[in-house]
């Protein structure tokens, strides 16, 4: 968490920048509510992840608005830009101090767990681990929506992060999915990506 | 917005408290997203009063907080309470920030648009006009959900919010209904309210 992390210059638009602040900061929030309630670490560490992506979005896109700007309408019209951004990292920040809490292991207090639990669908991290029955799938193909009621929201891998994958992204080894369904659905995503359960009922 | 607002005090405990700053919240984020998305002042301003609602939630709730603690071991774990309260506190104020730009009227640039675009349930916001065939109905009577798609999250009566109103809750005149759904739904439903259609297909 300390070790200052170099940004990495990516040509990423201001416009994919924004996007993907505003898709991580949802993510996030969702993410650090169901760490909270399931006082789940892992949750809460994929959400410290999240807002280093996020953190380093915030800073490319600053520094692309300041070089777009080329007189005083364009730099007043790409505030607004800045501050949408700026509530997102905001948002995404808030999220990270829900999920420090959850790492503190002080407990989550009986209140908190009773403010999350009326959320119906619950998000689940799950790693794919060498014998799963997903290894070189595509999302599409695993038609998980239809069978078990369980949308992959996002895969995490290595230090890449894949928002809302589309149907043709192919599964690998090492992959951890984030899934969002209801409770049964999503415990059998688990055991499907650690290669538990073989088979789609 | 600059006049201060007496807070009532009202027998709110810290679960309840905390449970509507949660849903709160989340409503902001949506509703500020929609008022960014169609550049309107209606829905940027519905942000700027739940704000004032959740701004006062907080005080409750750290006041509550504070007088429920007896011991070291008690205030600990009620400082995971406060610190989530203030998690969702800082999302309403993204929230807000967003309201704020889209009421400066410097106008909404394309890049905040598009990236907002992708939603594909938007918010909406009606008034219930004095001929509106929704008066003195009750919400599960109307079946909203099953008839044109659309769910009303919240009802704003005045001052008085009521978050995920029950089938029981009966809709007057003068009510604003924040609803949630594909856009011809949220269309139908407006016409509804404000009396301009009179029957639902």
């Amino acid at each position: 968490m300390t070790k200052s992390e170099k940004i990495e210059y990516r040509p990423v638009s201001v416009r994919e920048a924004l996007t993907e602040m505003k898709d991580l900061s949802e993510i996030m929030i969702d993410l650090a509510y169901s760490a909270a309630l399931f006082n789940s670490r892992e949750l809460a560490e994929e959400v410290l992840e999240l807002e280093k992506r996020v953190d380093s979005l915030a800073y490319i896109l600053d520094m692309n608005a300041m070089l777009a700007a080329r007189d005083a309408e364009d730099a007043e019209s790409l505030i607004g830009v800045t501050t949408v951004a700026a509530a997102t990292d905001k948002i995404s920040d808030a999220a990270a101090d829900i999920a420090t809490i959850v790492l503190k292991e002080v407990g989550i207090h009986p209140i908190v767990r009773e403010a999350f639990e009326k959320v119906e669908e619950q998000l689940a991290r799950a790693e794919v681990k060498p014998d799963s029955v997903f290894i070189n799938k595509r999302v599409g193909d695993l038609e998980l929506a239809a069978k078990i009621g369980v949308d992959i929201i996002a895969i995490r891998r290595g230090k890449e992060w894949i928002i809302n994958p589309s149907e043709d992204e192919t599964i690998v080894e090492g992959d951890v999915l984030i899934a969002r369904g209801a409770p049964l659905g999503v415990d059998e995503l688990k055991g499907l990506a650690e290669g538990k359960i073989k088979e789609m009922e």
